[in-house]
């Protein structure tokens, strides 16, 4: 038998399973798997993984730990990028993945709740008869709780907001079993403190989501999707700072650098130019797309872009975004054993350019491979560091050339972390970029968690 | 010389004499207008005005009040509608309106930062040559750090949000006089907990919020209003949601029924037809604009509408909002004497039909006057119920028909506000509205301001 933390006894889990029964699990590699995120962070497996189905489930759960003080990690789909999972100091993984019921559908309201193990491409499968879709789109199918928690964005984010704007409500377990609910389905509301907002983005050190009521939107009349190649980054990024100071409603404005659009053609059997390159997408009416469309087409013809390739058709488009989603991995398995550590920072769109310029230079000083991926109309990228993390000369290398970028853009009035979280990835910095407002995140943390239980070790130190 | 609390004492007073000289003041009848907001509500005059410049001087203020325990009651312009300003237990007003600079215009990020006491109106004037406005349109000339503590939005929200969405930092003075930035200017974040949010419609209670940073828009290239009046008030919410339901992105979309227009034809010398009408506003391009007049109009003549009259002009778009804008002063005007109480739910915009034509049943049984305005396609409508605040009997009628207003919006999952707060007139309506979740924001409050000397008395008890 594992060696379990102090606070998870033999008690303690017979005091779970008589809540879950046999969806209670101490094997190694179910808990190998709950302690590994996507990315270079060392695995911190749980002492235990239980798979709740209910929120009372969740609660009853939680009030136990609570009992014997041990950590609660929620667990969705295991795609976080900052070690959001690890099991620090050992606990019990919730993992909600048995609780994927679309809970209803108000397509009237254009809303819909979901339990937090549904997935963002089970969601838009189950939609596809309303002629309404969720929007947020991180890249990797993860899971609407999980989305909430870290307040993932992704490339739809410049036209349809984050999990920040698309969340109207949320059900919580509070780490003493309490059961909330954030909010109500009205659009708008001035109803005291926002708790949907400060629970979007808690990463699981306040509570336990276990339902999320998410904001639909319609299905635009006409898509369409573009690829555009520029002789120099610059050119690129002026055209997408040109193109969102016209307010034009571009729903999806990605930029690879040349080294990522190699990884990515090779990647997916593709030949774009191994050029600095756009990819953009155009949602709206048939004539407010071409408007779009022929207004962008300006811009960029004016930075010296090359021609548009245009795909229309949906087969020709989902190809597209999946080799834009897929861009991390490819990069990734440009380096056979290698493991990916994206830096995340965001800037105001008019430091873009010099932000991403820079870090270029710094990048190209080092002996890293790391090309540049970013959702630009945000003011947000990528660096997807390939890294060895059996050699302490890259990690550090990496460690410092990404301390550099996020305290340029924290310089610049930016963040260093516009969609990724903090985990325990970014804690250090998070004192650079808040100040004084970190101790008053630790003040809400210890009113609501004052035992330390939910997800300890991230966000704040307590 | 006025009774003070227990805990204003001469010491507090020339403590605070030490940081702003002659900008305090104890005359009764400034004192009088900085207890008294624009609703119903019974004046409670704080036992002195402050009027501080700077944050560093409302830091040092708070120090003081901190020191002897004494209330601190931030206050913009006194535009509140549910008592926000009231000195429950005495204390120090915080006036801001000497705190009205204008710190920095970014256009080419479309954000501008703002001390607290700069009104919407100055804002936009000052923005005049950048191309760029600032949205959020409560009607009155609000100060942004009021329009933020309460939450405030108004008849733009529905094409570019609420404070909720259009604030992306704030300095905030805390409880204890500690100055934090609550977030920096990148579009998006996942840096922690969402402390802008946390901040945006605390009301006070939390910190005194004394500069924001706040999202600008660019003026449309097109911009066109009209007025379209129908039979009756289903055909014209029928006509909202399926405008909504469409995602035809309207700028404005608000809805008067039939004594409320009369009341605005008389206040604003106009002769539109006595009947339930919209207000709508079209921004975009000149060939967006035009389509989605198109759309709409062929919506409301499906629900047989009349004409729509145009507004093209900036001089008549500005008359006919600005009629709009004191609807609730019209329908005062309607009753010497009468002071206004706006009722304020918010609902999921399937209900909202049902929603304002119960409650239009429920006015027609009662002995009141009072007409429905409302920013529909937010799912958000005010009763402007005109009563003697002399008469028992009519407060009473007055806080019933309310009440079932709250409850009918909360059973169909809305909220019994949509902007105007809670201030002390709706706390008790949030139990029923959020039940276990009031204690979680008591236990926020009693976290980051553990002696209530923050705004005591509003949205959560002590």
């Amino acid at each position: 038998m594992a060696a379990f933390s102090t606070r998870v006894t033999d008690g303690l889990l017979n005091e779970i399973r008589a809540i879950v029964g046999d969806r209670l699990t101490l094997s190694q590699s179910v808990r190998d798997q709950h302690g590994t995120d996507e990315s270079y962070h060392k695995p911190y497996p749980p002492d235990a993984v239980v798979y709740p189905r209910s929120t009372e489930e969740v609660s009853e759960i939680v009030k136990v730990c609570a009992r014997h003080k041990a950590p609660v990690i929620p667990y969705g789909t295991g795609t976080s990028l900052e070690g959001h999972i690890a099991a620090l100091e050992g606990g019990i993984c919730l993992d909600l993945c048995e609780m994927n019921a679309v809970v209803a559908v108000h397509p009237e309201d254009m809303d819909a709740t979901v339990q937090s193990g549904v997935t963002r491409k089970q969601l838009n499968t189950q939609l596809h008869n309303t002629g309404l879709f969720f929007p947020v789109d991180p890249g990797a199918d993860a899971s609407i709780g999980g989305m909430a928690a870290t307040r993932a964005s992704g490339t739809n984010a410049v036209r349809y907001g984050t999990m920040r704007e698309c969340v109207l409500a949320m059900t919580v377990v509070l780490a003493d079993g309490r059961i909330i609910q954030t909010s109500r389905r009205a659009r708008k509301s001035a109803a005291g403190y926002d708790l949907t907002r400060l629970f979007v983005g808690s990463e699981g050190t306040l509570g336990v989501i276990t339902e999320v009521t998410v904001r639909l939107f319609g299905i635009p009349e006409a898509i369409s999707s573009a690829v555009v190649s520029f002789n120099d980054i610059k050119s690129a990024v002026d055209s997408v700072i040109s193109i969102i100071q016209m307010g034009i409603p571009i729903a999806r404005i990605e930029f690879l650098d040349d080294a990522g659009l190699d990884a990515v053609n090779r990647y997916s059997g593709l030949n774009f130019p191994v050029k600095p390159t756009l990819f953009l997408e155009f949602h709206g009416t048939d004539a407010g797309v071409k408007e779009q469309a022929e207004m962008v087409g300006e811009i960029c013809a004016g930075n010296g872009s090359g021609e548009f390739l245009w795909a229309t058709k949906t087969e020709e488009r989902n190809k597209l975004w999946e080799a834009r989603h897929v861009a991390a991995y490819a990069v990734t398995a440009m380096r056979p054993g290698g493991k990916p550590w994206a830096t995340d920072v965001c800037v105001p769109i008019s430091r873009l350019a010099d932000c991403i310029l820079e870090t270029k230079q710094d990048v190209d000083a080092s002996s890293l491979y790391a090309p540049v991926v970013g959702h630009v109309g945000d003011g947000n990228f990528h660096l997807v560091m390939v890294i060895d993390p059996g050699n302490p000369d890259e990690i550090a290398e990496a460690t410092a050339l990404n301390d550099r970028l996020m305290k340029r853009a924290i310089a610049m009035d930016g963040t260093c972390t516009g969609e990724h979280g903090v985990g325990h990835g970014k804690m250090d910095i998070l004192d650079a970029e808040h100040g004084e407002a970190v101790n008053v995140m630790a003040a809400v943390k210890k009113a609501l968690d004052p035992d330390n239980i939910m997800n300890p070790g991230k966000i704040v130190r307590f």
